[in-house]
């Protein structure tokens, strides 16, 4: 998966063969079938991988002793930041990703999952502890993240990188100052 | 543009030609070329066309004596189900609104400038009212623009239709919320 990954990011993710990866591998190529059977299970297994490291450092944060809110905020900057340096700076990167998003949803799905539980308990938390207002917790967590999608998506950071739009600052400020407000009842 | 329009339904933006065009308007595919000098200029005229039917149709919500927030909620509503209906709904004309998002995105950027003038209008008119309160109307109607994306954008409105997420109503209680609420001072 090392090698794969370092053969899309230097020659791109349409070019690099199974053939490449085993001749930098010393190996040959049956030996990699025997690992992944197609090349598109070999980048299943490269996007997983760089998605769990996203997943790692956002749970990480939310371990933190920290206000909910603290925490929230940097999951989100955190998140951004991530994924721009790895699907969008690096326009070999995002071939990568958009053929993963294309043809292998379900590993995309599979991470929606599991960031969609670290922000559902770092709002659970914030609920809990008075800092947030939610009737429902888990519909809140719903909306803060897909209100942020422009920020996460990495098809959304390059299409919108030349609309009008509000800054990730500008929009955190906005999606937790939702979170913060009492409804009113009925 | 309303008999392209009419095949790219009937049987598909790729598989219709300039020369079914002029077949079914009975003139020579020369005569078409005199008003549009490719296929992707008529895609685009077609695109241009649906597009500015939605912008009418939230622009005349926008224009009604009623307070600003029920009218943002039904804009919001339009346009999603205006989308939906002219992009989702049919395959086909998926299929010619991708191929708009990705070789024509001139064409999406008036638009989204357009409708973004129509929000902008409205919140601006639920500030002076006291509906909402904002520092910086024009931030906050990107913040809620932004924030609902996934509800007005044709791949991200097929891409998230199966994962777990907010409702649109949801969301745009939610976003109202952000909008109603008094950020602190500082």
């Amino acid at each position: 998966m090392e090698t794969a990954e370092r053969l899309f990011r230097e020659i791109g993710y349409q070019k690099t063969t199974v053939a490449d990866i085993a001749k930098a591998l010393r190996m040959s190529p049956a030996n990699v079938y025997r690992f992944f059977d197609s090349k598109k299970s070999i980048n299943e297994a490269v996007a997983e991988r760089l998605m769990r490291g996203v997943e790692g450092a956002i749970e990480a944060i939310a371990n933190r002793k920290a206000p909910a809110v603290e925490r929230l905020r940097e999951i989100i900057a955190t998140m951004h930041s991530m994924n721009a340096s790895l699907y969008t700076d690096d326009l070999r990167m995002h071939e990568m990703v958009e053929v993963a998003m294309t043809e292998s949803w379900e590993v995309v799905h599979g991470h929606i999952e599991r960031k969609g539980a670290v922000f559902d308990r770092v709002i659970a938390d914030g609920v809990a502890s008075g800092e947030f207002k939610a009737a429902d917790p888990t519909v809140a967590s719903r909306c803060v993240q897909m209100s942020l999608i422009r920020f996460f998506h990495p098809a959304l950071m390059v299409q919108c990188a030349n609309e009008p739009g509000p800054t990730l600052e500008q929009l955190t400020d906005f999606v937790l100052a939702g979170l913060a407000w009492t409804p009113p009842e009925g």
